[in-house]
């Protein structure tokens, strides 16, 4: 990359410093794992100083959340029914958690071992789920669904079943079985 | 409790200890939570001398796990539906989550720390998730749902969302939605 596509950047010099730190950090877990991720390490990799890394990161934890949130304008697909929505949303977090190595499943991982990880987490997902409640609000207009369906019950029969089997029993999934549990919730 | 009780346990000194050591690791876990959990602490508020419980148990995380299991005779209730058998499974599931203090949540914590526990309790839960099949066997002998319906997909489909609920988003959970987790997977 040279100097001028470096400046072109929109965001200026903050949000390439942030480009770059979160590059380094999604390249440190590719290579190392969660146990392997330094402040350090992602300061070295990155170039960026690492007094600067721990002055706006503070800990990996905060590193890994950061990296959650690269997508500030994240919302559901609109694909016009609510099956089609679950099934988009279904996707993505089977994509995310089935990803090698999956940026998702190291930062719930990190969030058993450090608070400051669990609260990052919680917020970002409850973020997450908020946007997410749009599926069920735009099927209620639709008059899909009854008027007083509960949106977040809906997304999270959904969507639990995945995270169920993927971080906590550890067993395999097919795609096909996470557009069957979307299909289901589309029901409820 | 007498000498005449502990003798009369049934199983002998070797079941009456271990009754002894989990006794104590519930009540440690009671008033420390999984933090303040120590081996030493256990060997002492059980009165079993310290070396035979790291013997025995090696872990914390073995102490945890043992104390999941002490149900060695666990079956799913069989209530004569595949409704009512899912409601009673996730009225077991939701108790175990939110009990205060919940041996399931610490467990479940343990595993991102120690791979002890996580390969424990991943042996674990295959084993509960294989005996909760027989829901679905019954059903589809009774000719109350398909004979290909996948057994393990319907347990999950009951059950993730109220794991993912109550132990990765962390939010609060009615025993009324644990209900209708299980009646809308009684439809997959």
């Amino acid at each position: 990359m040279t100097e001028t596509d470096r400046a072109s950047r929109p965001g200026g010099r903050s949000a390439r410093v942030r480009a770059d730190v979160l590059a380094a950090v999604a390249a440190e877990l590719t290579e190392h794992g969660y146990d392997g991720l330094s402040i350090d390490g992602v300061a070295a990799r990155s170039g960026v100083h690492r007094t600067t890394v721990y002055r706006r990161w503070k800990t990996v934890a905060g590193l890994l959340v950061d990296l959650l949130q690269t997508d500030d304008d994240w919302a559901p697909a609109d694909t016009g029914s609510l099956e089609g929505d679950l099934i988009a949303l279904n996707r993505e977090v089977y994509d995310a958690l089935t990803e090698q190595p999956s940026v998702t499943q190291a930062v719930i991982a990190a969030s058993f071992r450090t608070p400051e990880a669990a609260e990052a987490l919680t917020a970002f997902w409850a973020d997450r789920y908020r946007r997410s409640a749009a599926v069920v609000e735009r099927a209620i207009a639709r008059g899909e669904v009854p008027v007083r369906t509960n949106a977040h019950e809906v997304v999270v029969a959904a969507t639990g079943p995945l995270y169920h089997q993927l971080v906590l029993l550890k067993q395999p999934l097919t795609r096909a079985a996470a557009d069957r549990y979307a299909r289901l919730a589309s029901g409820m």
